[in-house]
Parts: C-alpha cells; structure tokens; sequence
C-alpha cells in the first residue's frame, strides 16, 4: 500500500484523485424538502466489469430488483444513478417502473445503450418517486460530472447522515498506479444481512474476470458492511456496488499477485466506509469496535459480537459511560452459541473486568473516566478456539430515539 | 371461568384472597439504596407441586441454578425466596454458595427440611449478594408471611418496575372453589427464551401429577411470558416458577376437564402479568400488540412478529405516533421467514395500511391520532396459512435510554 487516505469529515483538505476515466455529480432535484442534494451519479468512460451486493430483506426495493436484474444479464455496465429522500421500496410494480425510468433518464442523458446504468434509492419507505423532479434534473446531473465530484455525490445520498463518508486508497500494481474510491451513505435502519445501506465503490484497477470481482466482493462485504450494526433494522434498500474500469486486455484474475494488492485496498476502502457508518450512526456520540475471540468457528464468535453490538442494553450503557459488563455478559450468554461460561473473560478499553467468568475487580471510577471517549473497544474471550470477529457499532443515544420518534411525521 | 380480576396499579381496591394455604410477604432488608420491599417470600402451609422454566441464557445466574437442580431432584418444595436489588449474576461459586445460603435461611426460619425453598435474585448483574443483610433480615420476613401478603410480595421483586403485577383467577371444578394467583416483575432486560423476568404463581388447585404441572407451566409460558418483548435482551435471571398445593389424593391429570379449567385460568393470569411487563416496559408510554397471522405455522408467525416488536425503528415511531408502516414492512421482510411480499396485509389500531404488498393510501394525520393511545394494535397477514401468533411489547423512548444509560453508575 503506497498511500492511504481517509476522510469523513467535511474539510477543504486535499483527497487524491479518483480512479481513472471515473467522473462523479451530485445535484439538489427538489425531492429532499430541505433543498439539499439528493441525486446522484457515478459514471465510467468506458464499459466497466460490475459487482454488486444488496439486501437479504424480503421487501427489497425496486431499485435493488433492478440492480439484480442487470448484474444477473452480465450486460454492460457503465454508471450508476441514485437519490436521496424516498427510498421507492414497497410500491409495486410503479416503484419497478420509476426505477427503470430512472436508469433511461440516465443512460439518455449520457448516450449509453440501455440497461448500462444502475439505479439505488434511500429515503422513506412507501412513498412514490417524485419522477417529474428527477426527469428535470437528471440532464443537469449528467452534465455536471466530473472527475473531482466524488464529494457532491457523496453528499447526494445522505439522509440523515450527518458527514459524507469518502474513502480512498491508491496502490502500485507492475510499476502502474491505480486507485480504489468508495463511497457510502447510511446512519439508521443499519444491520448487516448482505450489503448493509448504500456503497459504491470504483477503481481503474482491471479488473477482467466478472466473477473474480463478485467473488472478491463478496468475501470483502462479509468482513466490512456485514459486520456493521446501527439498530439491528435490516434495510430494504441495503447494495454495494463495485465498477472496475474495464478494457483492460488481462487484469486481475483470483489469486494474482495484483489482485490480492488490489483486494487489499479494496478491503481498507470498505473498512473505512463501515467504520464511518457505525461512527455516525443515528444520534451516536461514539463509535463502539467488538471483538470476539476464541470461537470455535468464526460464524460463532460473529454471532456473539453481534449480539453485544446489537443490545440496546449495552449500548445505552455506553451512552452513559458505565463499564455495566455484566450486560455484556449477558447478551453473550443470549447469542445462541454454545461455549463454556467458565473461560469468559472480557477487557473494556484493554481492561481486564471478567477472568475466567469471574469480576477481577475494578475501580468503577478509572473504567467509566476510560469509556468516556469517542471511540470505544470491547473485547471478549469465549473459549481457546480460533474462531474470531470483529463488529462495529455505536451507542444508543436520547438522540437516537429523537430522530425516530419524528421521521416522516 | 366465575371471576376475573387483576390489577397492576397501586391501589387500596380489593383483590381477591390468595389460594388457600399460601402465604407471602415482603421486607426492606437494605439491599436497594432507596430503602425500598427488596426481600419476599411465598410459601405454602404442607408440600406443593412445583414447576419452574428458567432462562436460556448461558450466564444463568447462581439461582436460576439452585432452582433448576431442586426441580430436577422432585423432592418436595414448600416455598420461594427472592430478593431484589442485586441478580447474584456472573459471580462464580460464590453466588451458588450465597444462593444456596438463601435457601437455607429461608428454611431454617420457616421449619421446613432443606432443599424445600427456591431461590431467586434479580438487580445487577455481577455484583455480590450483601449475605448479612440478608441474614439479618430474613427470620423477620419469614415471620411476617400472611395470606394476603401478596402485595408486599410483588413490590419486593421489583427493580425498574414502575407497578407491582398482580393477577388472580377464581373458578370452581366439581363444584369446589380455586383459586391461581401470581405476581412478576420485569421492566428492563426483556426478551423471551424461556421464562421471561421473575414470576410465581401459586393455586390451591390440586395438580397431582409433576411432569403434568411442569408440561402445563411450559405450554403456557411459550403462549405469555414467552410473547413480551422490551428490549430484546434474554435476562440472565428469568425464571417462573408454579407452585400448585400438594396433598391432594387426586387432582389434575393430563386431559381432565378440571385441568382445563385450571389451565384456562393460568393462562390468563400468565396472560395478565406477560402484558403488564410489556406495558410497564422501561421508559414505556404504551403498550403494542403484534398480531402476525396466515404463516404456514405457529413458529413463523412467532419469528416474524418478534421481529416487529423487535425493531429498534418500529418502537421509536410509534412512540412519536408515526404511522412510519415502512418500517414494520422492513422488520417482517428481514425475520427470516420466507413469505410472498404480495400477499402481506397490515393494519394500524383497525385501519388497513397496506394490502396485498401496496399501501392503501390512509389519511396519516387520522392515523397519527389513533396512534396517540396507551395500547396500540398492529396486525399482519403474511399468507393464508393457519399459523398466528401474538407478541406484546412497548414504545422506545428517551426514558428508557435515560433508565438505562444511568443504572449502575
């Protein structure tokens, strides 16, 4: 890895530039009341090798159907197109038709054949697209990419996301450069099964096998977005969508020497991009990591870190910097894996407060100053197996609530 | 079915007299800081037959552990003691030898040989039971146990708990007179796997045989405690215990028509304190009834309305009287359970807000209103197969963030 970067926040300080023949928008249609930006657009010179991940959920958006139908046929890919502000999921076979009109828009305005762009939306549930904004503000949202736009479009699918989240990594393959750019949106409703909210994700990289980048996709998703959890609420509208510029004449191909620097990045890219989702989960004011070890098999140690991070319990705890361990005792306990309570042991912020499934004694006073911090780690010991996990999340908040309690009413 | 009665709040209102031959009774012993009831018992005058179901939670607490060990002996049990204040949790062998210590106290007191109390705890987890208050205290308690102790019972289990829960069903069989009473607590921590929460109910209906009260006991709790939901965390301490008057020459077995009646009765007691917990969920302002039906069985349309009640985002919009359908459509598509989305019908307190995949169109402000209401009705159709199911739960709100971000600290 030559060079890393990584911002969430909004700052004017430099981000590199994206990967070759990409070019990026972001402009305000009018669906979000409060006039911000809420169309998007990520678009390719050239055809590119497509992967992509989306919900598990039964309601899966229109959008997620069109993305599966496309990336199913193996046809073309060359751009994506996405708006902020409804979500177009349980609307029949209107939301079908508004989602495939939101991809003619775009390929129209961009001169690509048909079926060449993807389509993913986010907002409200149940509410139909407002197609008379997005037909007026497609052509101009089209016209204005450009290759430093990776920014508006990250600002175009927030919702109640409070900073863009933009990640980047850049890496040298036989002495050529190439560079790896994701970004991603997604602050409530997160908990992995699949992709976990909207990413996407670019790269010059060649990548000339479709299914080496699924593949590829696939086993990275697993360790990054799958392994992020806001709320425990699987989102109808979860994808993550990887375009490597194609063209290439021989790229990537498994195990190639390139293709695991080019993994590697590519890992980094969607870590950042998880970290920054739990990070700026709904109302949280810290990011919590979980790590659970010795497992016999690592979808066990998976499932308790999940059921840590996903107690409400928990999570309020941390809110109220309280090393409360026996919580997070308990929702081990509740995980539904088998392992022997006797060699539990738990460290908060790397101290040790459960030995063996026995308190060691702390000063309650020295822990809570400890958890009172941005970033917080728990990490349990379920056994001597090597089965192990790591889960980002974040605490739950009065902020949290606040901003449920009054979403669309 | 002669006579319902029940009664949640604090009031001076006659409830009905206990089942004959139990007593209970509550102290302050000076385990909670508020100087609050925070040791009971209830015993019966001879030997009774008892049932319990207790948590699944790998941290069963050291009590929970006693219980389990004394019911599986079948030696006869006379009476329970519980404290609140402090779960004696997490606490290795010392909290078996503090729990078995409680035993023996409570026996010593009341005369009767050992083995023949339970024992429960509920509080914090992962702290030391305080064993010299609890010595100090206990001959005092026992004294003080009365038929109609009930109340000072109830209050004394209670931790987070805004009300004490008390139930009673009276009914004849064969032209006699019985009696089935209970009490539980439980406000935090709630989620079903077995038994949810402290619960003990008492009749003077003579079930004869164990493995019929303990199969009766289970039938019933999957169909009550097992259907709450606060916050989707399994507590460490859940237990339910039934004690049923022994000394009977015979009584219920199995099918009679004097079990049926019996059962009929418990199971509304049971029904009773289950949606008592939900209401007085912490932070709680309503209660919510989940309604799944048309699954192809029982279990499926139990996973799905979990899953309703379950979600983070459905309880925080219906804390703001947000008809937010959306969300309660995401939370039944992620359960798990395989349905055709085109066949899914929902209403909102009566009023049909999706139908056959597509929203209905209702006035949101109508609904809003009717939202505004202590107990709220969400009904699903997934299919037309024959399995429904019921869960109760409550609202998320900043009271329960509050109770729970400031609870050990």
């Amino acid at each position: 890895m030559n060079k890393s970067e990584f911002r969430i926040q909004n700052s004017e300080s430099s981000l590199g530039p994206g990967p070759k023949g990409f070019r990026a928008a972001g402009v305000a249609a009018g669906i979000k009341a409060t006039g911000g930006l809420d169309l998007g657009a990520l678009m390719c010179d050239g055809p590119t090798v497509a992967a992509g991940v989306t919900t598990r959920n039964l309601f899966a958006s229109a959008p997620v159907l069109v993305c599966r139908e496309r990336l199913a046929k193996r046809g073309p890919i060359r751009g994506v197109i996405v708006n902020s502000g409804c979500s177009n999921a349980c609307m029949g076979a209107a939301g079908l038709r508004d989602a495939h009109e939101m991809t003619r828009l775009a390929e129209r305005a961009a001169g690509t054949q048909q079926g060449e762009f993807l389509v993913a939306s986010t907002g409200v549930i149940g509410r139909p697209l407002p197609m008379e904004k997005i037909r007026a503000a497609t052509p101009r949202l089209m016209e204005s990419l450009r290759p430093d736009g990776w920014e508006d479009f990250a600002r175009s699918i927030m919702t109640t996301d409070l900073v863009p989240k933009i990640s980047r990594r850049s890496f040298q393959v036989d002495g050529a450069d190439f560079v790896v750019m994701g970004v991603a949106k997604g602050s409530g409703m997160i908990h992995p099964n699949m992709g976990t909210m909207l990413a996407f994700v670019a790269t010059d990289f060649p990548i000339f096998y479709r299914h080496a980048a699924s593949a590829l996709l696939r086993s990275v998703v697993h360790r990054t977005f799958n392994c992020t959890t806001v709320d425990g609420d699987t989102s109808t509208s979860d994808t993550v969508i990887l375009l490597a510029k194609g063209g290439a004449r021989k790229g990537f191909g498994g195990g190639s020497e390139g293709g695991k620097i080019f993994k590697a990045a590519l890992l980094e890219v969607a870590t950042d991009l998880s970290k920054a989702i739990a990070r700026d989960g709904e109302g949280a004011t810290k990011l919590v990591t979980v790590e659970v070890e010795g497992a016999t098999a690592e979808i066990k140690a998976r499932i308790v870190a999940h059921s840590i991070a996903r107690s409400n319990l928990v999570k309020t705890a941390l809110f109220g910097n309280d090393p409360n361990w026996g919580r997070i005792c308990c929702a081990a306990g509740y995980a539904g894996v088998a392992f022997d309570t006797n060699e539990f042991s738990l460290k908060l912020q790397g101290k040790e407060v459960m030995r063996h499934g026995m308190p060691t004694g702390f000063d309650a006073r020295t822990l809570s100053a400890a958890l009172k911090s941005p970033e917080v780690l728990l990490q349990a010991k379920i056994g001597s197996g090597k089965g192990a996990a790591c889960v980002w999340t974040c605490d739950l908040t009065y902020d949290y609530v606040k901003i449920n309690a009054e979403y669309t009413t």
